[in-house]
């Protein structure tokens, strides 16, 4: 049994952010447990429906851009939305292996050699490792009485987040809508072949590392009934920022924008979203 | 001098919905003028941006797809929205031509032959004849004072309202953003390459009409700095209903959410949309 232990506690402009960590995952060898956080409406008791987000490669779980998104999904639906560092990211150690990638992977960007078949193979390798964590996180959530089981639970990872989360999701019958984007189909269109919830898609359209087709790929590996692809003009790391918001209307549609209050009814201070 | 007469006026939930005819367009040869009609926030006298739509092949000004879209954007935008009927089709006078085309595309339709090239053709031979009737009707409302010269000007048309609306707006420099999508590249690639304002494009991934590569090509040769390709899965006429929405929101954005009152603010009942 993964133990879940809430290890700090803050509250800001009508959101609540708890760290915690994740015990006891079987094979893991970083004694310290999985760091994670946990955004909620304060108080934190009202029972909603639970996102999972997966960091960029490079970053950590309370990257702004983590954070931001956590807002709009707090503010805008009143989830809980919940990151974990991905091996050999945020407070958790580097393995050999990690630092000898990532050292392939900066010696790519520096001369400007394609950097997509060490990032495939690296996050291929990274999610291997991560799946198992992801699960165990998952079980932990879900024994907090504001999430519980059986409720919708979606998935959010553009980048490394994509890399990790298509096997995720292709394994966890749990996530019941995907938002994914930017990444090679090597390594995940198989595995894209077996998702068959919701998905929203986002590439851009002049990346210079992704070549256009593998990302066009990828998207029209998933089988989901209902998927939509969004892409923008622009470079890698020009994704508009109304991508995120077009996600948290992604989730507010499909996770359904308030779930069931546990206590006391709608949470104060949360706005309803439109549903499309 | 192009007129515009109001010749009908009636107002429901808060939309003034005012028919018009535009009389005086040289070369055109229905002596009873362009039949249109505005939408406006009641009653109507707001200064604000306009839309101009565009309807689908075989559809009129006032078709529930037309009507349900300027209800979004009044209701969410405070914006005037107007519809002319394209030659040939709602209260206009079809001539032996358009009947010839009609006829080789139902057939087409009826043997299961492929629509595109007959499609294609018929719809550069009307937007030939609606391009200069969208320039005078512009002209035309620019006359009226709630709508007034110099202002942001949308347009939004899919279907046939892209195969008129790529050469309306690659030669019409006051409209400053455009919604366009599921049609075919040849006959209108070159004119996109003229068009350099902010572009949505909505494609099916599985439209069994238009080739997915020739989709994909059109919204490649837009010139635009800014635009933003959605695909999503199914056929022709299965596109989302969530996509008037984001459209909405791709006009709040870029027309700006409300104009200058011309009297006394916001029009009352007028909802904020929020620009991503």
């Amino acid at each position: 049994m993964n133990t879940l232990r809430f290890t700090a506690e803050t509250v800001a402009d009508g959101v609540l952010e708890r760290d915690f960590t994740v015990d006891g995952i079987a094979g893991n060898s970083d004694d310290a447990g999985i760091p994670g956080v946990l955004w909620s409406p304060d108080p934190g008791t009202y029972r909603a429906p639970l996102v999972l987000m997966g960091h960029g490669g490079g970053n950590h779980k309370k990257h702004p851009a983590m954070a931001g998104r956590a807002r709009r999904l707090v503010d805008g639906c009143g989830f809980h939305v919940a990151v974990i560092d991905a091996p050999g990211h945020g407070d958790r150690p580097r393995t050999a292996h990690d630092e000898r990638e990532i050292a392939v992977m900066q010696r790519a960007m520096a001369t400007g050699e394609p950097v997509g078949p060490v990032v495939v193979r690296y996050n291929a390798h990274l999610a291997e490792r991560a799946v198992p964590e992801w699960r165990a996180t998952l079980d932990a959530l879900q024994g907090l009485p504001e999430i519980g089981t059986g409720g919708p639970v979606g998935w959010f990872g553009l980048n490394m987040g994509t890399a990790i989360g298509v096997p995720f999701v292709a394994a966890e019958p749990r996530i019941t809508a995907a938002v994914f984007g930017q990444h090679w189909p090597e390594a995940l269109a198989e595995q894209a072949r077996r998702i068959t919830v919701p998905v929203e898609f986002a590439m851009q359209w002049d990346d210079e590392h992704i070549p256009r087709s593998s990302a066009l790929e990828l998207f029209d590996a998933f089988a989901s009934r209902e998927k939509t692809l969004h892409a923008n003009a622009g470079r890698h790391k020009e994704l508009p920022r109304f991508e995120a918001d077009s996600a948290v209307r992604f989730f507010a549609r499909h996770l359904g924008a308030r779930g069931t209050a546990a206590s006391a009814g709608r949470a104060p201070g949360v706005s309803a979203v439109t549903a499309g």
